[in-house]
């Protein structure tokens, strides 16, 4: 296996880990164990957990982009419903993982925000986009789709730690917001 | 002048000075001055910078839910709209300390997380009253009403930073978000 496909392939197994495990709660050696490899081997890759974190998150932006990304010529209403499902899928496939990105100390740490805005603003891009609407940051469409994305992530962190209301509820009061925030500003 | 109005007093002059300066960027020494007192004085009734910021947060959240209080017998959507209204002049008004309770590196820390949770849970059940909805941390209502909160925060937020787009436009995307969401609860 070349050095980029065993990076790789750590990266991978770390999707299946960082998802499941509370980062504070799992040592090196443990991700080390459980991706297969030993702690030195991780760090010939990785400089640090930290620096394994940041490459597994990068992956997970990716994946859940392409997995909210709708079929081509998918109404935009149902691209939406389509996209907002597949998030909470996906939340609810790496809990752990989701809940690292965006509770707790790692939320704030200044690389992990800078991957967290960027997956943000390129959803809010994207919705725009799909809806028509120009990609204006100082309109009220542009405040609406941002501060709607930020309702997203609190919903879905609360439906993952109560497990209520259910998954299909939680989809469509989201869509109901983004609709409901988006009518008020025509 | 006692005890406890003159700690009363430096925590309304608090109010002005973390209203207005970053809070990583004011010393106690400057706190102190722009309070009038000095630094041993401050440290006499506040442990530490970070005791001294609780106890004006404290006071603040308070004022936010008074400000907040719609007069009785308001209609739902009207108190609904004045509360989101007064929501974001209080947070014009207090800039600084708006974005150091909900962005940067306090924001995580446990005790504001406590009072920035517990005010947003007090500000829920008020809007579940409000609406004539049920207190239940299980249904999609309650669901959505705590989602909201953080589209508020967020929204907020961005305006501040951003002065886009006016403040009567934030006011009506964010009252359309939840009454979006709501009926989408149906």
């Amino acid at each position: 296996m070349s050095t980029e496909q065993r990076r790789e392939q750590l990266v991978q197994l770390g999707l299946d880990v960082f998802g499941h495990h509370a980062y504070d709660e799992v040592s090196v050696e443990q991700l080390a164990r459980q991706a297969g490899a030993s702690a030195g081997l991780l760090y010939h890759y990785f400089p640090s957990k930290k620096a394994y974190y940041l490459a597994v998150m990068r992956v997970a932006v990716d994946q859940i982009y392409s997995a909210t990304t709708a079929p081509p010529n998918t109404a935009a209403e149902d691209a939406l419903r389509l996209g907002v499902d597949a998030y909470l899928a996906h939340a609810a496939a790496h809990p752990m993982g989701f809940l690292t990105a965006h509770r707790g100390a790692l939320a704030i740490d200044p690389d992990v925000q800078r991957l967290s805005t960027r997956a943000q603003q390129r959803q809010a891009d994207r919705i725009l986009i799909l809806l028509g609407l120009p990609r204006d940051r100082t309109t009220a469409a542009h405040a609406a789709v941002v501060g709607w994305t930020a309702m997203v992530r609190e919903a879905t962190a609360n439906w993952l730690l109560t497990a209520h209301p259910s998954r299909d509820a939680v989809s469509r009061l989201l869509v109901g917001a983004l609709q409901g925030a988006l009518a008020a500003t025509h």
